[in-house]
């Protein structure tokens, strides 16, 4: 039986994975973008893990090496600060080709120590291999404080949907790669930047349910509702998108909400927050937009726009 | 430059990483079977990871899905179990090909699980993805009480030097395989099976220095030389082997020894222990063989065969 006849990637997960565990140090297991475990009087430990296969998350022939090691990072540091926490250490598996050669490694690692040390993030840890394709998977430890700790699943009807800075702007540079024009606005898919760890630690203090943006918006906010037991509203027009995004997607005769809604890996945070808190976090922290609203279940999930309702697609599926 | 023209693999992975980490909470950062930071009051956290790639660490052809999963884990157990650890989490990242079925992912699964629940290791996150062949990745994280904790580090001058079980039954269970000969032997490459955790316990609380055999009892008294800042003679006679690891040897033209020495992946324990203690432990572990003795780092790494000196080789080098 083929994975698209169960219904792709997550039925894939949901099939496979458990989600209760009976280990009581497990505060969160599969479901959200850390594990969470016990860990201090204080803190809890995040650990999050991602793998990057060449021609698939990057290629040779776009990608520097400095550019895949520094995704590779940012990707994983995304995650925990998702949680509200602060990431700190990394172990990187990786498989080389017989043609990697030693320059390239040099480069790579470059990449990779810069986006870790702008995080704060040590490398201390790893397995090197080789393959017929070039394969990278970072496992990455955090913390985060108790209180601070933000879950999928605590969004609350009545929140509002925010997103920090802009969207579609990694689908809009590989779209653009892909018809050979490689402009300035590419180097937003070639080599994307997370939020600051200092960011999703204010948005904590303030948000309810929190995310990061590694498959589109209109996937975030399934998750989030799937792990609350809400609905959502999308507000169409209020989604923040770059000129230069609405540009290129006009270039590949696409629509740059589609881009935001159903494209990968721009690593912007998605939160909910109740009304009465936007104020306070503004003050302290105002890149992020309100494009929408969290609702009760039986209003399920749809996109508002022009005054219609719509239905949200689903997010980029590996498998479907 | 090649990676070979550095020295290969081990070589390139000095040049990378970096074995100083500023970070306090870093007790043992590159350089051991896994990463050691500060955890509890009693106890170190260990965290280790991974990769395995088809056709490289198996293949398609000659192991099941389940045989791939179950592998995975062992092969993670092990490098805990060497730490005088105790496994508890890990985090599954796994490449599928366009080809891979829902039968195939849920044997992976039974093979995974089944090895996982008989060492108490929760399977608590991942990451699923697709490429070209097949890669699968996994991290574990596992604790022990800090004066149980083992070292590469720890040998000193005197020790004895013991391996547990027998050595080269993987390497000659894969020459049957690639000769087509496919005897009931080469279940110890296609589904190794690490040591049990109570075992790698009670073996630390007698022991100096220990690692797991994962490239070969040459490859990791090498090791355990390089970090203790010692010599060390390996007795060639003594080299514990199957009968039928020395018949799989005779059949395909090698020595068995050199399958023990140079092979991967028997993920059985190499430890060094003060002579006077080998008595108390035998007591509670007899399962072991001693095959050598720790020197002074002047006298060098040698094999001692027929009384004569002979060079440990280098063991397996996926780049050399």
């Amino acid at each position: 039986m083929k994975i698209a006849d169960i219904g792709g990637e997550f039925a894939l997960i949901k099939r496979l994975t458990r989600k209760a565990c009976a280990d009581p140090v497990v505060v969160k297991g599969v479901g959200d973008d850390c594990a969470v475990l016990k860990y201090t009087d204080i803190s809890y430990l995040l650990v999050t893990v991602d793998m990057m296969v060449e021609n698939d998350h990057f290629t040779l022939e776009w990608h520097s090496p400095y550019q895949i090691g520094y995704k590779l990072m940012e990707a994983n540091v995304s995650d925990i600060i998702a949680m509200g926490g602060t990431p700190h250490w990394a172990f990187l598996s990786i498989a080389l080709t017989p043609a990697t050669e030693v320059e390239f490694m040099d480069e790579f690692y470059r990449g990779l120590y810069a986006s870790a040390e702008s995080h704060g993030v040590h490398l201390i840890g790893g397995d090197t291999t080789h393959g017929a394709i070039m394969v990278v998977n970072l496992a990455l430890l955090g913390a985060v404080e108790h209180d601070a700790l933000r879950l999928r699943s605590m969004a609350v009807p009545g929140d509002l949907i925010c997103v920090t800075g802009t969207l579609g702007r990694s689908e809009a540079g590989l779209r653009l790669l892909k018809q050979g024009l490689r402009e300035s606005s590419v180097n937003s898919h070639l080599q994307p930047r997370c939020r600051r760890v200092w960011e999703g630690r204010i948005i904590a203090h303030f948000c309810h349910a929190m995310i990061d943006v590694s498959d589109g918006l209109g996937s975030e906010v399934r998750h989030i509702c799937e792990e609350s037991g809400t609905g959502a509203c999308i507000d169409w027009e209020k989604i923040p998108l770059l000129p230069e995004t609405v540009a290129a997607a006009a270039k590949v005769s696409a629509d740059a909400h589609d881009f935001a809604l159903y494209g990968g890996e721009d690593f912007e945070l998605v939160f909910t927050i109740a009304p009465e808190n936007i104020d306070a976090l503004r003050d302290q922290f105002s890149d992020f937009t309100v494009v929408g609203e969290i609702l009760p279940a039986e209003e399920g999930i749809y996109l508002m726009r022009d005054g219609q309702r719509q239905d949200v697609k689903k997010g980029f599926d590996h498998f479907a």
